[in-house]
Formats: C-alpha cells, sequence, structure tokens
C-alpha cells in the first residue's frame, strides 16, 4: 500500500503556538512527537518509510524533510502553490509510479489524533483489502457525537461486508447546514468522513478524468512537462476532494474507525480529548507541571505554556496559551475565534507574530 | 522638614511582577521610575535629597541604594530584621541628628500613588507648619469611597485651622470590621489613615517613651552602643505605629489629603487608577501596545506583560499578568487572593518564582 499524507495545511487554529513556518501538523500538542511525525510512526508494520509520499508545500517541505528523514526525499512533494485537496491528492497519485499506482492507495491528513493506533492500522488494512477486492473509493467513518457543521457527512448504504463492517455510502455530504447535521446526527445512519481516503490510484486518476476533467489534463501537463511544475500547477483548478469528487461520485464505500479519532480543529479540541486533574484542567507544554500545581479555585481550563508557569486563580473554562513571545488567554468553547486575533495580526502585518 | 521613606515591605500582591528581591515599592507599575523613587521625586521643593532617609530591610538596601543615589548612603537605614512600622519609625528618628529632630518629621511610604503631585506637596508643606506650631501627630487623611476593612479610620473633631481644614482627630481606629466601616463612611465623619504621618521628631521619641517604654528603651540601647544593632534590634517589640501609638493617643490632627492618593494593594487598585480603552481594558508594561490591538470582544481587564504580546478574545474583568517566568490569570476583583499562589510557592520551595 502507498501512503500519501497531506502536511501543506497553514491553519491559524493553534495561534500563537501555531505560526506560518511552524503549522499544527509540526506540533507536539500532547508531548513527544509532532502529529505528522505520528501520522507517519502510526503505519508502522502496514507500510515502510519508502512506501509514504508528503504533499506539502514549497515553504513546509525543509521541514517536513527534518522531521521525517526516513521519507525519500523526493517523496516530499513540495506544491509550487496550494491548490486545495482534490489537484493535492491527484497530483501526489500520478507522483507514484505506475507499477504502484494499480494497488491500493492511502491519503492521510497531517494533523488528525488516533488514540489507538493498532485499530487504526486494523482498519487501514481492511481498507486496502477491500479497495484490492472491489474497485470502491473508501473513506473512514467516524461514529458522529455532535452535530458538527464543519465535516462532511456519509450515509450509510448496503452493507458490503459483515466482517469489517464495510458498507456502500449511499450519500456523500460536504458541510451541512445545522438543522441537516441534526438530522443526520440524531438518525444514528450518519458517519463523519474522517478525511482518510484509500482507493486504487488508478481509479482515483479515472474517476478524476471523468468528474474533473481540467484537472485531470492539467496534471497529465505536470507528468508530461515536469520542468513547467510551477506554472502548470498555478493553472490547476482549486477545489477540494470532498467537493470537486466526493459529492459526485456512486462508488464510496466506509469502514467504521473507532480508534480515538480527533482533528484536533481548536484548542478546545485538545482540551476534550487531554488528560485532566481532578478539576478538570489540562496541562501542556515544557511548562505543564509547574502550572499544574498553582491552581487555585480553577476549573476545566486549558493551558499550554512554553516556559512560563501558569497560575490560575478562580477561572474556569479558559485557554490560556503561552509562546514566551504571545500570549492567548479565552474561553475554551470560543476558541475559534482564534482566528481574528491571526487576521488582526495580518492586517498590523506583524510577521514576528504570524 | 526630615523625610522617612518606609521601604522595607516585601508584599506579595503584584505576584507574580513582585517578587522578594523585587516588592512593590520598586516596581515601575505605572511606566517610567518606580514607586520608590516616585515617592522621592515627589518631595522636590520641599525636602532636599540630604533630609530624606529610607528604611529598609538589609536585603533591599543596596537596591533602595541604587535607585535612590541622590539619598546618602548612610541615610539608607537597614533593618537587621523587620520589627513592624512602630520600631522601624521610632529607629530612623532615633537616627537622625538631634537638631533635626526638634523640627518636623514626615513618615511616607514608599509604594503609594499620588496623581497630584502639586497637591500633595502643599498639604504636606501645610502640615509641617501644624506640627510646627502645634504640638501635634499629623495623619493626613483619605476621604473613603468603600467600606474597606483594611485601613485605619480617623474620626473628625474639632477644627483647628480653618483655612488648611485642620482638624483634630477625636478617635483613630485601625482596621474595623465591615458593619463599622460602613457606618463610618456612611456617616461622612471619618477619614482614612493614608500611612503618611507628619510629628516633631522629638514628639514622636516622647510618646513612644509613655507608650512603649520597651520600644523607648531599646531604641536608646541602639543609640548607646551602635555596633550591638542586630542584637539589640531582634529584641524590639513587633507592633504597628497604627495600634502601639496611634491608638492610644489623644494628640492627633489630620489634614485632608484630596490628590489621587492610592496604596496601589493589589492588581484590581492599578486596574481603578490606570488609564483604559473604551473598553475599559487596561494595559502595562512593555508589551502593552501590542497587546492593546489584540483585544477582541475583551471588557474591562488589567494586562500586565514584560514582553509578550498578549491577545484576550471574549473574556471579561481578568487580570493577565506576565513575567517571562511566570503568567498569572484572575478575576481582578479576586486580586487579593494571589497571595495563596505565593503560599503554594513557598510551600514548594520555588525560590525561582517567589
Amino acid at each position: 500500500m502507498q501512503i500519501i499524507i497531506l502536511a501543506g495545511g497553514s491553519g491559524t487554529r493553534f495561534w500563537p503556538l501555531s505560526r506560518r513556518q511552524r503549522p499544527k501538523q509540526f506540533l507536539s500538542l500532547e508531548g513527544g512527537t509532532s502529529l505528522l511525525q505520528q501520522t507517519c510512526s502510526r503505519l508502522e508494520g502496514l507500510a515502510d518509510p519508502e512506501d509514504v509520499w508528503v504533499c506539502t508545500t514549497e515553504r513546509l517541505a525543509p521541514a517536513v524533510r527534518e522531521q521525517l528523514p526516513q521519507v525519500p526525499a523526493h517523496q516530499v512533494l513540495a506544491e509550487p502553490q496550494g491548490r486545495n485537496t482534490a489537484a493535492a491528492i491527484g497530483w501526489s497519485v500520478s507522483c507514484i509510479p505506475e507499477s504502484l499506482r494499480e494497488g491500493a492507495v492511502a491519503v492521510l491528513p497531517a494533523d488528525h489524533r488516533m488514540a489507538d493506533g493498532p485499530a487504526f492500522r486494523q482498519v487501514l488494512d481492511q481498507a486496502r483489502q477491500a479497495v484490492e477486492e472491489r474497485d470502491l473509493v473508501l473513506t473512514l467513518g467516524i461514529r458522529p457525537h455532535r452535530a458538527e457543521t464543519g465535516y462532511g457527512y456519509l450515509e450509510l448504504g448496503e452493507v458490503l461486508d459483515q466482517g469489517s463492517g464495510l458498507r456502500r455510502v449511499s450519500r456523500f455530504r460536504e458541510k451541512p447546514d445545522l438543522a441537516t447535521a441534526e438530522s443526520y446526527v440524531s438518525s444514528g445512519n450518519f458517519l463523519w468522513n474522517g478525511g482518510i481516503f484509500v482507493f486504487r490510484g488508478t481509479t482515483l486518476l479515472s474517476l478524476l478524468e471523468h468528474h474533473q476533467p481540467e484537472l485531470s489534463s492539467g496534471l497529465k501537463a505536470i507528468a508530461a512537462e515536469p520542468h513547467r511544475l510551477a506554472e502548470l500547477y498555478a493553472e490547476l483548478p482549486s477545489t477540494s476532494i470532498d467537493y470537486g469528487l466526493m459529492e459526485k461520485i456512486d462508488v464510496i464505500g466506509t469502514l467504521p474507525l473507532d480508534c480515538g479519532w480527533s482533528d484536533l480543529g481548536s484548542w478546545q479540541a485538545l482540551w476534550e480529548v487531554a488528560a485532566k486533574d481532578d478539576a478538570g484542567n489540562a496541562f501542556g507544554g515544557p511548562g505543564a507541571e509547574t502550572s499544574a500545581a498553582l491552581q487555585i479555585a480553577a476549573r476545566d481550563n486549558l493551558v499550554w505554556s512554553e516556559g512560563a508557569a501558569v497560575a490560575l486563580v478562580g477561572v474556569e473554562g479558559l485557554a490560556v496559551v503561552n509562546t514566551g513571545d504571545a500570549i492567548l488567554v479565552m474561553p475554551r468553547e470560543q476558541a475559534q475565534e482564534v482566528k481574528a486575533v491571526v487576521e488582526r495580526l495580518a492586517a498590523q502585518q506583524r510577521e514576528d507574530l504570524l
């Protein structure tokens, strides 16, 4: 199985810890190695480093190669510019040698969390078998526990394999509105799209040829004249794999993934999965132990500090993040609003803090 | 007039900014010079540096001499150990040459704020005249605006001088309970003791001889054998000037002091006197300007940061203080609780953060 890790993200939702030069996939949010490194090491026993391809941006490629020295350097693919996930996946697949493209290819986001590695590997291996046996596009499905409007939803259809739980997806619906999301969740017949796709490489390229002909011909042009990558890549249509392909095709299958998945989409999401003290406070970063001992009548807070001891007194439900040059204090549950801070810094051209 | 500045305090209420080696009087809470330096420079035109005596501890004396190079070094008096304000004031007065002790002596806390320097100087000069004319112990009185239980209260008696507003104090009551404080404030007939005393040096020593004979004889022993200071000072009774003398004597007068006084007793008190943006947020420290530009739906907060930019999103009424090695986040109005953090650090023997 060939693996494509999508590592071009430049999200701002973990500011001030995430920066332009250090986006989320490079962070060690729970200590130890980075999310990118974990994504790679999680494959152990399932795919060798020589089977791993990482799609990232030119700016981030050096950091990827540094964090993943075991992956062949030429398999760290540097997009000249971001053209969204359909282009990134299509280009990555077309970079895989033709002989290997016939087999299963898995696409993994670089910045997700899986608490249970063995369970993840088992499902990914079942997915590989499934696409080898049946020519489906598989997306691993997460049991939804809230009416999230930022995800895609998979409507469960025909059971294809009792043992693995493989089912056909009768409908793929990206980012529904709240009422729709609520009805999906309460019906019990939908899974979240976890952003992990498995398919035969050749199948993916055929589907693009049919549903995204402009993208497909652009990728062929790049393959024919790789020295014109920068120029040709810039002309690729920009669309997500979800809107651009998944919503259009009817050969989707899903396997349920129950492995403590989180896309760690915000400080709030990190707090949800983090270990907590008796008062519900969670701590991260090099200053964690000292901070943990300095909580007084403080409940349900997330403290992430690079160095400084953080004393909280009588506060509840806050995210407090310190990186030495910047400090963020906000209610955890408003964590999405951090983007407003980043926008303001951009307007002020504070490159040092972006 | 001779001036005694009491600069031996080791308060913890501005932690993490205040530390054992850098207590409040050395801080520049509102930018510019420190509270100690302001206390000294505020006297300009009223007393020369040669007339200033600073009573502090052995540990803090070098920092005092560094911050106040204009004060003769031998007039920075270093207590071998703290024995409370009655001893500190008595000892300081007895260090003043006998010829000067006959005249007015003013005792000033090193860490109070006076917004209006000229008004302060005018009242202090009136106080000097008053003690030269009448042999009273004067304490400058602050119009109370809340039922504070941590201060002393002066009950106003006979008017002694219409022009300056000099009045006899019929009763001096240190730290009343809340109900009493409320009745005092609503009566309109009480002022707060601002901790600023003016008296003839000789009068103060006579009063101590009468009301604190043990302290008085201890001070005489020190004067006779100054080389035994460490040993003799340790034996002085430890009491405050308020309980030990002011509550016992009936020769107290007061002048009302209306000069934007604050004892800056907490982060809350600093917020109260600070300049604020339209949303009620106040900023201090070297990072103030950057932080001020990063407030989003944040109201009535105090941000004090040594360097790092502090972004607040959707929070209200917090004190957020950063010193690089420590960060404090708490509701402003609970600011007194910061002592609990300091106690915990002491229990953990975190000398680096104390």
